[in-house]
């Protein structure tokens, strides 16, 4: 039986899936963290987003899969990273990967169908869909479509539902929700750059900084 | 740039994908197949798509992806594998896994992105989605919605499409447009037990079986 209280959480390791996997949480959800290992540059997101699942005593699930094909500067380390520009520039980064988003969903997807869970939660935001296509609300309701239509759950009237809670939050919005509900924040990893602390220059460092700044916040870092 | 005939094609290793793929060949598409291993009972359909795609001389990406959860009869060999019965039960049958074609059609969007195609190509046809349900038309119309709004490509107005050539076809008229399009049909592997010779007793046996009697052509395999 589908359960409406149980989800799947896509777990970065990053603040804004933390401070999603915290509201779940607080909503009554059994969470259960999905977590993608895809050769990004930054794969220290992964062990963080372990800490985090282990710091609320979640169930979860690492996946490594194959992402072969480069052109994002996510992957790619001959590329570019870009710094800060696009705060600004409001067109998509070099850091796109294509169809992230939407291989994260699917298999978020296959993971709630199969232990019968009614809801994924996934943290993007109002900053990310300035620049990433599959972060937009109409990206979010178009894959709503697609999920109930793909799947017998949804062919059997038991949809699962695709929940984006911080979807209209600004960054700093985000900061100081994360802190209310306790989010560990110091054991996130935001940094596209998978460095031995965050490096400061990168598009996610300056959003994280603007945002903890905005909010009156002091970021902590702990690297355990 | 998009190239409008540069195609990546789903390549199962089946007679359904490898007809879409030469079908594709025909329209004038530079074919590039994308072949999954999901740890799948059939396994030796990976090696039948690789055989195919090596016919045709295609580029093609094999993709190991971890499918961690059971509950389908096509990757627990726990579960009984259903013996032609569905033919007409019209229900969905345990050989469904949650959410594939989605995360199929998804690497395949994002393979698709990389390489520049302007197409995709699935094999899915009508007595598919008399039981699965990520093989409906509605389906996939849903998901060309959320490739376009997903991607750089869609939201560049520059469209990856979603082609299911052979949706409303039967399984007789698959085989005889196999026949015409000289696809080599005893290479193809369909059945669902993964043994040295098909069983002839699942349901992709049977539709099989059943396709080549009403189209009047004798099957052939060859397991080299």
């Amino acid at each position: 039986m589908r359960n409406k209280k149980k989800a799947v959480v896509l777990l970065s390791g990053g603040l804004d899936s933390a401070t999603a996997l915290y509201l779940a949480r607080k909503q009554g959800y059994q969470t259960n963290c999905l977590i993608f290992d895809y050769n990004q540059r930054h794969q220290k997101e992964v062990n963080a987003a372990r800490k985090i699942a282990r710091v609320l005593n979640c169930k979860f699930q690492a996946l490594k899969i194959a992402f072969p094909w480069k052109g994002s500067a996510l992957l790619d380390s001959k590329l570019t990273m870009p710094s800060g520009g696009r705060l600004l520039a409001n067109k998509i980064p070099s850091t796109y990967v294509p169809a992230r988003n939407l291989i994260f969903l699917s298999f978020a997807l296959a993971y709630a169908e199969t232990i019968g869970a009614g809801a994924i939660f996934i943290g993007a935001h109002t900053q990310d869909y300035s620049g990433y296509p599959d972060c937009r609300p109409e990206f979010f309701r178009a894959f709503d479509k697609v999920a109930s239509l793909g799947t017998k759950a949804g062919a059997g009237n038991k949809k699962i539902r695709i929940k984006a809670p911080l979807l209209n939050k600004t960054k700093a919005e985000i900061v100081r929700l994360a802190v209310g509900l306790k989010v560990p924040f110091e054991l996130t990893w935001s940094c596209y750059r998978g460095g031995k602390t965050p490096c400061g220059k990168c598009d996610s460092c300056c959003y994280r900084a603007k945002g903890f700044q905005e909010a009156g916040i002091e970021d902590r870092f702990d690297d355990r």
